[in-house]
């Protein structure tokens, strides 16, 4: 069950308007790694999560904040859309290039569509969609999935920072990296405690029955293209980290092996076979069969 | 450049027709954590990439390998359809429900849109898109998100080797799963060696300028939900995995701040606003204000 | 700011497992009119409010209410999974027609993405997206979208009734259904309260001059098909809903006004003109005028 | 049937070119609720409809004047885009921020794709899908989303109107808003008969047995956010507006049901469970259980 | 401007009810080239022509056309739907498995959301949408595609045929297969007409100047792959179709050029860069650099 | 297999940054005719082959040489952005209208996402899918989507063409200008060869037996618009293309037939239906038939 509070967690309010910044805070919103994607995937991962206790509790509390992100930044993109000039004509202004400029870099939508306000879309106004979200229902991957979601939503952050010099944006902005912080070291940390607990290892999943996988190509560091360096990393030689296996490094890929045949499936699929006068040539054959139908 | 060769790195050939699994099968196709993801991210990876050598090499080579998955994948499901029933009707069968229940459950597009063959899509048909790539030009964050994708695609290879008895296809999953766990190694190897070089470390990205974050939040662990156990595990008390600060609970989220007050965009926008009569009030003056338009 | 209780609004446990179903109740998730939609819907309808007070206070209440009805549904979704056949072998029971039926009925995501689990999509497995959020900042043409939404969503939840006779499912289905009536109630006296006070009224946007409308339209029931009983509704002849106007019945619509020319765009765009030999004709004037770049 | 004619039903001509306005035109060809929505809205009611007569009618005959406002507006773009600049250089003239300004305000599509042409987008692009089409078979529900959409495009309509001053395109927008002011006066009063005729009620579906809802919650008004102010709404006390009903306020969430456990599934999914040491303590009984497979 | 019929071209009606092949019509109403794409591609092409006379005539024809065999199509999957089982329990059907086999294979989407309707999706349930279209302004391009459309299109019809065999349904689309046979002539026609004429010819675009061309390589077979017999096609030697070159064959790419070093963005992106220990490195400058923002 | 080489197939640097068309450039990767979607086409075409030999050969070697033009423009893409103004604030840059018009141009993904580099999308941000793809397993009509691809790509080419005057991207767009007027000619050339060779023929396909086609309807051109000049054209008389029937033209649709009576499902999918006070008139019977359920 959730519950809302007319509170922000963190001051949201801009300086002055700026309706081009609030098209690239789009992105935060409702971009791949923006706070609509962490929030529902959380929940989502809390709802397939098949133990009680701290790891669901900490997905359900994440899940939460996330969702009041998603109320900050909304609250920021309105407030910079309020007074900004996003096409609303008044005499001449779209003459003057800097204004015309300003339009230029705006959000259509957010003015046509919201009326000034913000949308659950990225910064190309692309709607979100759940095909952001991963819960698989293994911790261990999920996890490391939310590790990679929240680095990836800090580097958009740090990067929007520098956008803008406003200071009232900045200090969300600077809420939310330390946020981000706390949420990559929270989910690195778990990671580490699933593995620490042995509730699941590397390679995940971690009980699939070792007979059954073709052990021999699971350490090997095969080059599929000519770069030299690539047998210079960890990843090419010595103990691999997952502690089971030791890799190798194989500068080119063997030869393989041929492909089958190509397929020829029931002629009424329409495929073009190799037969090339299949018409003539089987025509009463074809006939007969077709009758029934 | 990539170049093509007529062989598959592994066997890929069922013993006998399957056309549920082969719908099963689109999942590792086209589906989010797929072969295609992979092997466009790691492509992509590689392109954005901004440091020549071992890291660049391996993205590139890993990329290349993906994309001969895809091909061994397709080639399974285009057998796996080759002699199935699909909904090609003769005679009666269709009354039968063997064959009714095997036709429900296939995909229809394999059949009516490739002619027996794969697509790129997932199971349930729906067409690979670009949402599912990750490429940021920060190596520490994508790498992260390549161990994520490889433990996913692990994770869905497993499930699926149990749905089949078909000693073809669990031979080729075998392979698939071996390379997902070198897969896996490679990109934890690669994420240590970044660190362990300083390249890249946590909290990612690591060289944006601790001042500007608000620090105070960085380590909290702050309960939104109403879970007891949050609390026990390591995010919530000693020291963070990125060894740069301490966690702390809080048991409950502070007040927070108000909310601005909602934001009056221009009346030409047309929202509803806290002034009830406007049309009567305002007549005058919004009608003084229009004329020029 | 959300926060989140570990308790459900309702009990949500079916009776047995029920994978066919659990794959038709992701339709009332990440449908078109399912909850995650409203919860989105009426959380931007909210942020982008532009009064504040009951109207706000209300969409933040619903909203609120709409998320935790995902999460009693994404509950349930995974109990009826949690012992059902989903396509995991065992023994030879893919000949069991029964089985081969409910496996060909199941979302195959849900087995090997979710692990047994519900997820963010419909129940063709299209992924959820904002596409379906509808957040104007007009709050009578939002409250109308939201009786819209209630309505069908309402009417799918009565349909899914009669899909089932677990009795725990059916307990859940009629508490969703007594809520979209009350929801279907509020959204509806909420729209009269905001006509009733003036603050919006028919047609929406009330506020736009009725002089810059082309009046002389604004109320012809125009016939653009041949059925002859178009003219007998109440939208045909007699005063309009909106109390403004005069219905009047166009038997055909009128001849209309000529088609401008088609557009001749600059011939770099290279469409196809009719000037059949411009390539010949233009030659030299073109590689003049190319000359330049 | 459809027939077509070489007529506009309206002059759709601009007085000179505007690039800018022509992508933000296309928010009503190909948007959320653009003419294609509607036009392919209404023809899927009118297919679906289960009455002859007067309704189904109706539904044909504004389908077809949609598709021709489709026409008009994808005529009117193209004029737009015909003699102006899209970034086609000549000469210098991307250095005039002027130019540059008005480029980066255009859809690059409409110049690189279409050749300066209308496409069935929106204004930031997104292609039209199917999933903004609503039609269920219940006609309540059905011209209540037609009311909403009608609303929502006239709102759309009446902002656009505001950025441009060219009395071309205003022209075409002031008969665009009169037909939209009839539309939705069109669907009010049909939606209305609908229930003056008792073909169907409050709530909708208006004939599900009232018996298998769960009453005690149909009429709640239920507070799951902090505002003071929900209360006050004619939706929180008195008479329901279906009349079956009187609202109840409540002023915070009972405090539901435990959450069920979390699933168990089969241990063949690979999730995360609640017996960290899965792997060693039943290794003996996983391997004997997996050895049939 | 549209008109509206109420009669179809050809007959519409099934002989008896099939839920499981209504699914598959779905594919020629809202797939990739069903019915919808044909009529939205033709109507935008005719918009985008720049033309007036035969070529424009042709295409309004044909798409006025191809919006009435979507209603055709429409109309039949309704009455394949009207009586049939879809999931609607009485009794206990569902553990009939001729019945559970019919529910697995239909579209739950058509049953809960369309109320045993039509919809604008394919087989699969996925939208139409408009990515399907093609219209560039430039006819011979389009008419090419429009040919491709129509061949597709036909396969499909073909294949379909023979998963059914209802009279009603082969009718109808013996109908269909009928006017694909006419349009792939007449889009054929149309193409050669156009080159015939000299207003357009291959290569398209075919004025765009020679001299700007990388001439050296437009007639080059050069081979990526392996294979040995590319090299036998009338592609690898002899005059090219477009009566302007000679093909030569290439048996291996040439070694191609090096790549350009990997780019080194301004480090506010905060992509990994080979400066290894930028932070302490740099440290005191970026502060410095960082201190104006 | 795909090996990959770091080399590229041609010189892909430009003279000098330029972020606005970086973003032009997208299209060609990621666009409905970009690189990656004739990679991914020709690919899967090869894959769902039914013949060995030259045709399959050709598809090999035609999609591997795509992915690397993909790999060239990604390649440019970054150098265009390396050193661009994308958004990056120092001082008051932002209030320069050039500067401001440039940043309003530009991709904001391409800056806050990729970190100044390419993305798997098109000009306007829309994420590549694969619903773009077409391979059918019949040849002819899947080369004749190979030639319109290759058609509408290269006019896309040209018209990016005109829209820089960089000498780099110039002399890249030379070459994918010559290779695209190869692979047009090489297409049309396997077309004909296929056809000359009999193996598949027009109407596609050509052995669906002609008397189950309705051949009445197979080569008449029949007016649905009121254009006069359709019947000018080849289409209308005289010998269609595929050497089978004689064009005839029919100046007006006949009449048709009626359409058959609306459908009433099962009162359980609550639709509306001709039966106006339903709920009353069979209130016991529906309650006697419900309660079973």
């Amino acid at each position: 069950m959730f519950l809302h509070k007319q509170t922000l967690q963190y001051k949201a309010t801009p300086e002055k308007p700026d309706a081009v910044y609030a098209r690239k805070l789009q992105e935060l919103i409702g971009g791949q790694y923006g706070e609509i994607t962490v929030a529902m995937q959380y929940s989502f991962q809390a709802w397939n999560a098949h133990i009680p206790g701290k790891y669901r509790d900490l997905l359900f509390s994440t899940a939460a904040e996330e969702f009041g992100h998603v109320e900050m930044l909304a609250t920021m993109v309105a407030q910079l859309l309020e007074k900004a000039p996003q096409g609303i004509t008044e005499d001449a202004v779209q003459d003057d290039p800097t204004v015309a400029a300003i339009v230029g870099g705006t959000d259509v939508q957010e003015a046509v569509v919201a009326g000034a306000g913000a949308r659950p879309v990225d910064s190309n106004g692309n709607p979100w969609n759940a095909g952001y979200v991963t819960a698989s229902g293994n911790l261990l991957a999920d996890f490391t999935s939310n590790i990679s979601a929240e680095m990836q939503g800090r580097t958009q952050v740090a990067r929007l920072y520098h956008m803008t010099d406003d200071p009232g944006v900045r200090d969300l902005l600077s809420f939310l990296l330390a946020r981000d912080t706390h949420h990559q070291n929270q989910w690195l940390a778990a990671a580490r405690e699933l593995q620490a607990e042995g509730v699941e290892e590397m390679p995940v999943p971690s009980n699939f029955p070792k007979s059954k996988e073709a052990q021999e190509f699971s350490y090997q560091a095969i080059n599929f293209s000519d770069g030299e360096h690539m047998q210079e990393g960890s990843w090419a030689s010595g103990p691999a980290p997952d502690g089971l296996g030791e890799f190798t490094y194989v500068a080119t890929p063997p030869d393989g092996v041929p492909m089958p045949p190509p397929t020829r499936p029931d002629s009424r699929f329409y495929g073009t076979t190799d037969m090339p006068n299949i018409v003539e040539k089987t025509a009463g054959a074809v006939q007969d069969k077709l009758k029934k139908e």
